[in-house]
């Protein structure tokens, strides 16, 4: 039998539009923008719009969208909140369309949307997100955002943690050095997820700006099933 | 005591001169121009150019000059030779001025030429460099050359191995990712670094055009005590 390909990207910077156009593509920016749609999606949010620039989301405000935007971890003034996965609560975010604009998460997706599908994946979402991979038989490739272009751990693990229960069903082969890495920083990080996390770079900017509450959050397996998939430039949950 | 800043790049896509400007920039391409340059050194090669361009190289050659030069692990017909370590041999390298184009190294060698200084480093000189390093007092940068923009784990393991000897003086700290990633996959390579290296992506490629035959060499502790630097456009001894 034919296995399908699965590859690992570290940084946007070596993102390749032109090879992932097949591929169902895998956002992973666990600290904190995936971790966040998949909160709101969780929370019953029925649609949220990525989006780059600062004046379209500020547009988006002045008709009415409730809109979470930061720049370096900071809300911006007119949003109504940022990204922490916890400001995502069912209370502020049922029924509605969320308009999403970050440093880095939303670029990201935008880079991805060449693809064959662009899909968002967390811990919070990772049993139902693999499931669902390995019932759609195609080529993956694994996205991590990294921060500002550079290589990062906590979404490398995630990726890892993804890419160890793909490859358990033998339906997948990779011949990709960053795919074998991600797993293998995986099984050092999977015994102690929280002590491996504790040391990275993204904790230490977090925690200088008093935004580390959430990691523990971040790193919890199965929060929920929804898997928010990019149709038309907009999130949805897969099964719409 | 102020400590010196330690830092890994995995490709040459992720790279900022800009914040380098100030460091020693470590080269790695240990499959195969690190390990080649190096080679060539300690069979008494007096310097090594590097030419990006097939056309300069060339006119080296027309000029009398040794040229090696490959295109994805090819030979080019006009060169004397190309890029496996095997082949500077000291009858054919010392005392010699070799010009020196291939893929991947030498437009690396290149963007790392803003930086305070670039060396060569590879497992067959990690201790003559590491000790050396640690005598400059100066911020590093491990810079892996990667293949085609993508991360590579040979590169990467060499960088965990240098920057675990670096650590290990406590003159220098790290909140770079990359590094703490390349020392944590150092640690499972270590005890069987040819098993390791057997399943990377870049022995795959080798074999397969018959060019794997230097890979145990490649891994090889210490084969010199040469430190290629970079002097105006030229590789020498560090020394001289």
């Amino acid at each position: 039998m034919l296995k399908r390909k699965l590859e690992a990207c570290f940084s946007p910077a070596m993102f390749m539009p032109d090879e992932n156009r097949d591929s169902i593509v895998i956002v992973i920016d666990v600290l904190r923008a995936s971790s966040a749609i998949c909160t709101a999606f969780a929370n019953g949010a029925s649609a949220v719009i990525p989006v780059a620039d600062i004046t379209e989301a500020k547009d988006y405000k002045s008709r009415g969208y409730l809109v979470a935007a930061e720049r370096d971890g900071y809300i911006l003034d007119f949003a109504d909140f940022g990204n922490s996965p916890f400001n995502f609560t069912k209370e502020k975010v049922e029924g509605r369309t969320i308009v999403y604009s970050t440093t880095n998460g939303t670029a990201i997706i935008n880079l991805a949307s060449s693809s064959y599908m662009t899909v968002i994946g967390s811990f919070l979402n990772i049993s139902a997100l693999t499931e669902w991979l390995i019932k759609q038989d195609r080529d993956i490739m694994l996205f991590c955002a990294g921060w500002k272009n550079r290589f990062n751990i906590e979404d490398t693990v995630c990726a890892g943690a993804m890419a160890e229960r793909l490859m358990e069903t033998s339906l997948y082969s990779t011949i990709c050095d960053s795919t074998i890495a991600a797993m293998d920083l995986w099984s050092l990080a999977k015994t102690d997820l929280p002590g491996y996390i504790d040391k990275v770079a993204q904790r230490t900017r977090l925690r200088d700006k008093g935004l580390d509450d959430c990691i523990q959050f971040c790193i919890t397996n199965d929060f929920t099933g929804k898997i928010p998939v990019m149709k038309n430039g907009i999130l949805v949950d897969h099964d719409l």
